[in-house]
Formats: structure tokens, sequence, C-alpha cells
């Protein structure tokens, strides 16, 4: 048999109160549906179908890059008719797969028993402390399903019942296109349930299988932002909680947040309050300072990043030290025991062995050499109000403090830049440049006087 | 029938080790009495009348802006004589309200449920899991309150009962009147207690009403600082959660410190760490990044404010970037579209729409104009040591690295400063100007030698 | 009798996936074996023997401090080995008290409770939720200590017990001398345990005392970095719990840690994600704002630590303020009433009462008198590519923005610097000093044309 999924994304999200559509909103900054499509992908199915509606097109653009078979939901008449949208588009030979694309931590492991184990009919369940909002599952003596009764349809003995529809069903094409030709809309909200299935099932004596989840959160939707909220929170403490089984010391496990993929070698550490985004990979022995800021990066062993650093897009090389307060931009690579001190912005640059930025510095459009020593309040003046332009501080160059580097210059080799220089042309190798006028005083000089207000 | 609130002020605090009188210590940044006063000001009373005691004084002053009849209590004899101090003040057709000073979260709506019903004494109770330390409410068979025991008087079976008194009482003058006037100090604590009135009252078979809280943080009082830190957090964690349901991305309920108040457009989202104090107004789509601090703001649509920011008493215009690692102080107006950088401090400026501050800069009593840009390590010097001076940047002015504006001066539209000047005259529109000493280069200078220790 | 403490650290500590033994993983910034034996140290025994095996030498060196009788256990046999390895150098006369190096917030009192009652044989146990793991403590029918059953060794009704073994001992030598000598190793795992003299003495008819703790977290030993991890946080609590109680404002009590001793004077306040490291000394009414990060500081009455600093190695007189986003590095000693703002770098300076260095500076090897203005910008240039050298800053003085002062070199009382100069030599006192070239206007300059990529 073919498998085929369907991800319901087409619903509205009121209780969002947003602009965007409710399937776009993120955890863990990734679109809640790119969760549910990550899933489906990693299941292998034969195709994927999603059914939108409220703003499609946002949803259509955000997930442009993976190979959906997209179908419009014009109007919202409920699940049942969601997924009859995108049946034309389905064989007979094929079970389907239908997900919400807002239950974004439904887990691979999960689906995969349910699909295993159903050959007509299966339904995902979850026994819920609170089951408050879900469609009950209702069972008869036997135990076998009879039915799914919606919150809003719900008598008060039916609310008792705790074990609930996750909204994730396997069903084979022929029964499906069957059943959801004889859905009718005579509820409470007029809408075409797809959970009605089961009754038809039941009707027909089809066998109905259930798998239960383990977790409420693998199967809990988001409506609004707190429980948005909720799933971040049980997200993070998932993601770190393997982080740390793997070797890695982290200060607080409810104050990191991973918000991508972490690689990490041994006896790597983690203050409070990190923020780790996109791709990480953290060599032996790194050690990640208090308060900061990591997205995209590539750290190479021993490397020591201290406190309330901004990093992006970076490679480190092994052994460098770098902040506090260091701000490293897209495209600057360090090489090994570099050191980036506070207050120092570093874009676009390259930084070779050794080489020290201590202090108050911002260092853009560069290539630094290796030895080399740039003092305190260096500035590359890389851009002239029109282009940008590169600056090269060759190997064992010192740059005395409160220089500026005018962009395009090469300071050569061993060269010395006295504190207070403005540098416009290339300085050569090995010898002192200066720019400075001789200090004079002025005695009898009088301090301003204050103002009278 | 009037109403007058007479709110309990005198406590000493023993447990909270400080100088500072009780109901002075803050929740979320404001003092307790104040956030009672200010709920009994939302009840609309005909007076309000504070019984202080301890450093009473300071209590006055924080409060000097409110229409309060401050009555003192020279000599702490408990409840009971504390309410008598108000009494003289207090005509017999009034209801009397008496709230705690150090019972900061006591609920409108529960107070006006206990307003409503009362007509001769209403007694505000709560059920605690753990109701040690409060006065318990002992009713009869028929479940009528009979009186309220103290934990120090308290028997053991008597210290069972998890009925407990708020200290919140609403009673007629004329009955408060006579019953203070019957109060004794026959008990462990030798005090004239105030819950002593519901004795009697039972003896006069004056019917008692109670209204009973939902919440026990509504009725929790401050007795040492662990009380205050519980307080603080369930108080942070109800403010937050309503910015969640009214539509606001938070990354991490526990990890966003509201003190003050928040006005939120729609699809806001606020990283970890985040503090807001005093009045913000946030528009739509703002972002702010993790590790910022903003106090007292307005901040348009659409404007992303990075990590690491310190932003206080400002107005910044649509679609700014903001950080990181900035600062913005007191009265700086941004217009739209404005960039301020890593390391930027503004202080009492305008910036016009589209300029750029990156990098490690100081703009100090400026005007900035429109389409500026300035470059990284500029500062305006407006401190001459005794008086502050203007800086007047004009329209598309391009101002280079490391410059100082020497203040007061202007710089003319389209003017170009070359970097590492220093201006101290005003510089004419379109022209470029410079200080700087040419380059020299000196041949065959040697580096410091290593100095022997 | 004597009192000798063995501490077993010779586990491998599989699970902690580390190239560091476990008994140094940290704790507080602290290895677990140090704070189990400060704790064993607070109880004054004749001698305490560490038991060492795998990377000894590590453990060794991190104790060096301490007078330690190190014993080696050359191969990993079990618990029972371990000890008997230290046996040849412990008398007769004297109880052994066994503790775990990997245990470390066992609590002193708990170990006088045990060593107080203990003649022959005492038992650490406690009563565990969830005792997966553990040794369990198998009584009989009069309640006496009848075995202690490991995990692995455990049938499923043994599996049920919660009372556990701490796997902390007090006992005789002479007993322990002799059960040592008959422990066997068959059991499923190959080992000789300790716990396996409890059997011996249930044989011998020898009386066994058990203490039994109050607190689980106080027997945990660290077998995986989560466990570490929960430890931190059970630490974490307890320290801001006494702080708090002790009479200091804290914001969040989640959100503070403590990795060291903090003597704090009254109404001190600290705001959330605050940092303390090693040995903090606050005085009274010291406010200690967010993100904040503080190692070995002695902070004066008054003193106000705004967000952001980074601080450590320093003395900080009454009433200074600090901050935002300052950093002060060893060996920095402020008087009272400085003014350290926000960007600036101090680093093994002096400075006097009420200076100020409020924006964007480097500070470095300075003797920075009193009452001086540094303007933002300026630097210290200490370091000459070689050498550092002092830069002696008097009284009163007043330093334009941007100023380099090339060390070594001596701002004169009283003296002004203008902004933007280049100070190499001794400026007098009371005078105006400047370097500056005079600023001239290039009328008809084109600014640089967008260049074609």
């Amino acid at each position: 048999m073919k498998l085929s999924i369907i991800i319901l994304a087409a619903g509205l999200g009121k209780r969002m109160h947003s602009d965007i559509p409710k399937v776009l909103h993120q955890l863990a900054e990734k679109p809640l549906i790119r969760h549910v499509v990550d899933t489906a992908l990693a299941l292998k199915p034969d195709n994927i179908h999603i059914v939108y509606g409220h703003k499609g097109e946002q949803v259509r653009e955000a997930l442009a890059d993976t190979n959906i078979n997209w179908v419009e939901q014009a109007q919202q008449l409920g699940t049942g008719h969601a997924v009859a949208q995108a049946m034309p588009d389905i064989a007979d030979d094929t079970m389907v797969l239908v997900l919400c694309g807002d239950v974004p931590l439904i887990n691979l492991a999960t689906l995969q028993a349910l699909c295993s184990q159903a050959n007509n009919l299966g339904v995902l369940t979850v026994l819920l402390d609170n089951p408050q909002g879900y469609g009950r599952i209702v069972r008869n003596a036997q135990g076998q399903v009879e039915r799914i009764v919606e919150e809003k349809d719900a008598s008060t003995s039916i609310k008792q019942i705790n074990e609930v529809n996750a909204g994730i069903f396997i069903v084979s094409a022929t029964h499906l296109r069957r059943w959801l030709a004889s859905l009718n809309n005579d509820n409470a909200q007029g809408e075409y349930y797809l959970t009605d299935i089961i009754t038809l099932a039941v009707q027909e004596n089809v066998p109905i299988h259930t798998t239960t989840s383990d977790s409420p959160y693998q199967v809990m939707g988001v409506n609004d932002r707190l429980q948005l909220a909720s799933l971040e929170r049980y997200y993070q403490t998932q993601q770190v909680k393997q982080l740390i089984l793997a070797g890695v010391t982290v200060y607080d496990p409810a104050r990191l947040d991973i918000r991508g993929t972490v690689q990490a070698g041994r006896d790597v550490s983690i203050d409070i309050n990190v923020i780790l985004e996109g791709e990480i990979k953290l060599g032996n022995r790194v050690k990640i300072g208090p308060h900061t800021v990591i997205r995209n990066a590539n750290i190479g062993d021993d490397v020591e990043i201290l406190s309330h650093c901004v990093i992006e897009n970076v490679v480190i090389g092994a052994a460098c030290r770098i902040g506090p307060f260091a701000r490293l931009r897209p495209d600057t690579v360090l090489a090994a025991q570099v050191h980036i001190g506070n207050f120092v912005e570093i874009k676009k640059s390259t930084v070779a062995q050794g080489s020290k930025i201590n202090h108050l510095s911002y260092i853009g459009d560069s290539e630094v050499g290796s030895g080399v020593n740039i003092g305190a309040g260096t500035i590359t003046c890389n851009y002239d109000g029109t282009n940008k332009h590169k600056t090269i501080i060759e190997d064992r160059a010192f740059i005395g403090s409160d220089t500026q580097l005018v962009a395009p210059v090469t300071v050569g080799a061993g060269a010395t830049i006295a504190a207070g220089s403005t540098i416009t042309r290339d300085t050569p190798p090995d010898a002192l440049t200066v720019s400075r006028t001789p200090q004079k005083t002025i005695v009898g000089w009088q301090r301003p006087i204050k103002k009278k207000k």
C-alpha cells in the first residue's frame, strides 16, 4: 500500500488574535506546520497534501522549499470537508494519514506505531488529566471504539471521559472516500467532522485500531498563545534534557533555549540564560557564559565564550576567548587562540591565529593577520557613505588605540601604528606610522563658567 | 449608606529585617500599600483612612499624591485598637471596609462581592491547603460563623480548620463603634483583636455574611521576603498570562517581568528575560529580543529591538531597529526607520527618519536630521565640564568614524565629516570638512623592548 | 574514640560522558568532592582518607590545599574493597565514617546525628518517593535492619521498599576491619559491597543504628549530568531562600545563582538573573540590577549596580553608581560616589571619590583622582605592545572626549584636556592641553559614487 499524508492547515486560529495564519506561528523559531511536515517527511510517504484556507498563500510561501500538493479549502466546513478536498489526488491503493498542522510535537515513533498496526482505520488517542476541549473517545462495553464526541456536543457524562481523540487518523483511501461522502453536518457547529468516520466504521463493522500516545504534549494543538508557550517550554525541556544526558553540563535546564540543532563535544558547559539558534557545533570543552546568544556557529575545542555575547554565523577556532560583551556578526572567521574582548564588534572579517582585539573596537570587512594586536577604540572605516571597502592588517601589526583605518587600506606586516592615527594610505611593514599633532598647553586658560538658567 | 475604607498599615514587619516600613516594600516596583490604595480607590469610597505607626512619615510621603485621612496608632495594641483610631472620623451612616496594607493583591471583584452582600457584618474568608499562621473561621453546626481564632490562641483541633480569616471585613459603623468599645485584650498577645467583633456579632445575633475568595494569593499578607517573592511571582504569572491571552507571543512566561502596564498591538513577540517597567506601549508586530530592559516607552509598529538593550523614557518610531547592546536614555525620540546599533548610547536627542547610528557612539543633547549616517566611534562632546550644549546634525550628513562634535555645533545638511575629525565650528552644507594631520612613517623605528622585572 | 572519615572517590562516572573524574564535576562552581571534604572537615575528624581511582591525580591536585591521606584503589572492585584500602592507616580505637565523594549535599547536622548515636554501626537511610537505583533497606519484623539490597540484585518485592541506603555509614574500626575481611563478591556485579557489612552485623547480633535524613537531596549521588543539574538547582534554591529570609529582596528566587558566599547588609535588593560568585560582600541598601554577574567583590552601602554589568575582584565604595553595560576587571578599587557608565571597562585601576567615567572608555593601569570627569571615548594606552605602563590622572582633571592618554603619563590636577587629544607627555595642572589640527572645509568635494558590481 502507498502512504499519503494529509495535513490540515486551514484553521483560522481566532484565539491567537493574530494576522499570521495559526500554523505559521513558531515553536523554537520554526513554524508549527514545519515541525509537522518534517515529521511527515521522516515517514517517507508517497506524497503530502496540505489543506490550506485562511491566508494560505503565506503558508505555501513558508513551505516553498518542500514538495507538497497544495489543496485549498475555500470554505471552512469542518475537518471532514477539509480532508475531502484532498481525496481527488489520492489513489485507492493508499493508506491516508491525517495530521494537524497545529499539533507540532507529534512524535515519529508514535506515528510509526499507528501506521504499522492499522489496515482499515487507526485512531491516535491520548489520556488526559484534563480532557476539556478535546473530542472524547466513546468505547462500548467490549472496549471497542464507538464514536468520538466533540466538547461542544458532549453531554456531562461524556465530558468525564479522559481518553481523547488526538485528531490523527490513518485510514485506507477506499474507506475514507466512502465515509467522507456520507458525513453530515447535523451538529452544533454545522460542520462536517472527520471524527464521524468512526461512527460509520462502527456501523460497517470495520475494525478500528487505536494507538495511545504516552505524552499529552505530543497531541496538544495550539489554539491560543498560552498553549503555544506551554508547548515551547515542553519542547525546550526535552531538547535540553537530551543535551544534558549526552554529556553537556547545563547550569539551569529551565534557562537554556535551543532553537535548532546542537552538536556538542565532550565536557561542554553552558551557563544560564543562553540561547542557541540554528545550526550550532560546539567542540570539546567549550564553555558558554551566561546571557549569551549564539546563532549558527561552528565553535572549536577549548573556546571560552564569556557572558553577554551575541554571535551569529561565525566560525571560531580552537582556544579562542570571546567577550564579555562581544558581538560577532555574520561571515566572521576566527582562527585559533584569537581574543575578542568587551564592546568589540566584528563583521565579515577573518582574524588569524593569536590576534587580539580586546576593547571597544569595530572591525568590519577586514583581513587581520596572525599575532596582531589591535588597540582599544580602533575602527575600520569600511563605509564611505556609498561603498564598502576592505582593510588588510598583516601579521604582527600593532595598531595603537583610537586608530581609524580608512579603507581600502593595508597595514604592512610588523607595522606599528601610533595611537590616535587616521590611516588613509597603506603603511609599510615593520615601520612606525603616525598621524598626530604635537601636544601644546595653554596656560591661564579658564574653564567655562556655569550658565545662569 | 456611605463607604469608608480603613487600611491598616501600622505593622512593624519585624521578619522583613528592614529599615523600610513593611507596607512600603515593593511588588512589581510599586509599594504594597499603593496596590491596596489603588484597589480601594476603584471602589469609589467616600473616604480612605490609613492607620499608620512604625515609620509612618515615610508611608505618608510615599502616598503624598493621594487624598487620604492619616490616622496615627501611637502604640501597637492590635488590629481592633488600630481600627478604633480611625472611627472618630467616620459617620454612623457608613459601611466600613477594613483592608490590610500588607495584603497587596486583594482583588476588586472580590471586594465588590463582599461589599454588595453585607449590611451588618461581612467577612472575607479563604480556603487554604496550609492554613498555618492564619486565624481560623469557626462555624457552628448550622454553618454560621461563630468566631475567629488566631494561630497563637488556637487549639490543635481548631488548627485543622482550613477556612481562614483574610483579615478583610465590612461592617456598619454603628455596630463597629459599639463592638470596638467592647473588645478586650485577654489573649496570648495582650492585643485588641478586630476579629473578636465576630464573637460580639454572634452574641448579639447580628447576621454575619461571608464571601470566600477564589485565590489564596489574593489574601496573602507579606510577613517576610519569601512571601514577598511568592506574591511577586504570582503577580507576574497573572500579568504575563493576560498579555499572552490578549495575543502576545511570550517565549517563556516564567521569564517576563511586567512592572507597570503594557499595551500591545497585534503579533507582538517578547523573547526571554525581558523586563517591562512603567508605561509601555508596543505597536503591531514589535519584536523584543532577549535580555532587554524597557521602562516607559512608546514603540511604533514593526520595531525590532534586539537583545541586551536598555531603554528608558523614549519614543521609537515605526520600523526602527535597535541593538543589540543599545542604550536609549530619557528624552530620546526616534522617528521611523532609524537604526541604532551596538554599544551606542543616545541621550536626550531626536533622530529623524532613516538615520543610522550603528556602532560605538555617544549622541547626547542632539538633533539628528533624516538620512544621516553617523560612523563608528562618533561622540558628541555635549559637556564642557560645566554646561551642556547642543549638537545639530542636519539631513543627509555623513559623519566619519571617530569624529568628535564639540557642542554647541551644527553640521550642515549633506555635509561630510572626514573620519577622525574634531569639529569645533559649524560646518557648511554639502562640503567635506576635515581636521587631520598627514600620515607619516618613521622607518627603522624599534618597538619597545620587554622590561626586566 | 577517634574519628576517621573515608571518602570514596574512585567511581568512574561513565554516564557523565566526561574526561573529568566524576567527583571533580562542579556544583555551584565547586567540585563535588570539595563540598564533601568541607563538610567532613566541619566534623573535626582526626584524619580524612580519600580513596581514589580513575584519574586520581586530577583529584589530588584539585584538593592539594587540604591535609588528606590519599589511598589508591588500583582496581574497581566495589565499595567494600575501596574502604579496605584505607583501613591499614586507621587505628582500632576509631569510629570510621564513610562518605561518598559524589554525594555533595550531605548535611553537617545529619552527619552529627548519625555519629553521635552509633557506637558499633550506624547507617544513614532516606525515604524516597522513587527509590529506583538505590540499595533498599530490608528490615525484619522487629524493624531492625537485616540487609541492604542493591537495585541490580533486588527482587520485584524488594524494589517496592522506599527506604534506601544513603551510602553513608559509621562503624567502629575493629568491626569494620573484621567484616571487610569477610566480604565476598558473589553477586551480579562481582563486586565487594560495603553494604554487606550489614548482613555480617546482623549475623553477629551487633546492634545497627539508623538515622533517617529529612531530604533526598542530601543523599543524592551524581551519576549523570541531569542529576548534577537537579542538585545544582536544589542547592541554589536553598542558598537563595536563606538569603531572602535574612532580609534580602530577591525579585525571582528561581533566577538568582549564588556560587560562593554572600554577606549582605540591610535592605539589599537583587533583580532577576544575577550571578554572584566567590566571596561577595554587599553593604546596606545595595541594589543589583538584572542580568549582572559579580565575582569576588566588596560593595559599599547605597551602591547601585545597574543591569548588564560584569564585575570581578573589585572594591566599590559607598554610593557608587555602576552601569549599565559596565565591566569592572580585577584589581579595580572605586572610592565613594564614583560613577561608571555604559560600555566602560576599568582594569587594575583606582578611582577616587566622586569621579565620573560615564561612556565608552577603557581605563587600565591607572590612578584616577577625585572629582575627575573622563569624557566619552577616553582610552588609556597602557600597552606599548611589550610592556604595560601607568596613567595618573590627578584630582579635578577634565578629560575631553576621545582622548588617548599614552602611558606612562600624568595629567596634572585641575588640568583640562581638549577633546580628541593624543597626550604623550605629562600635562601641567590647571591648564588646557590640546593636540588638534585646525578644521578646514573642502567645498565642491564630491561624495563617492556607487560602484557597479
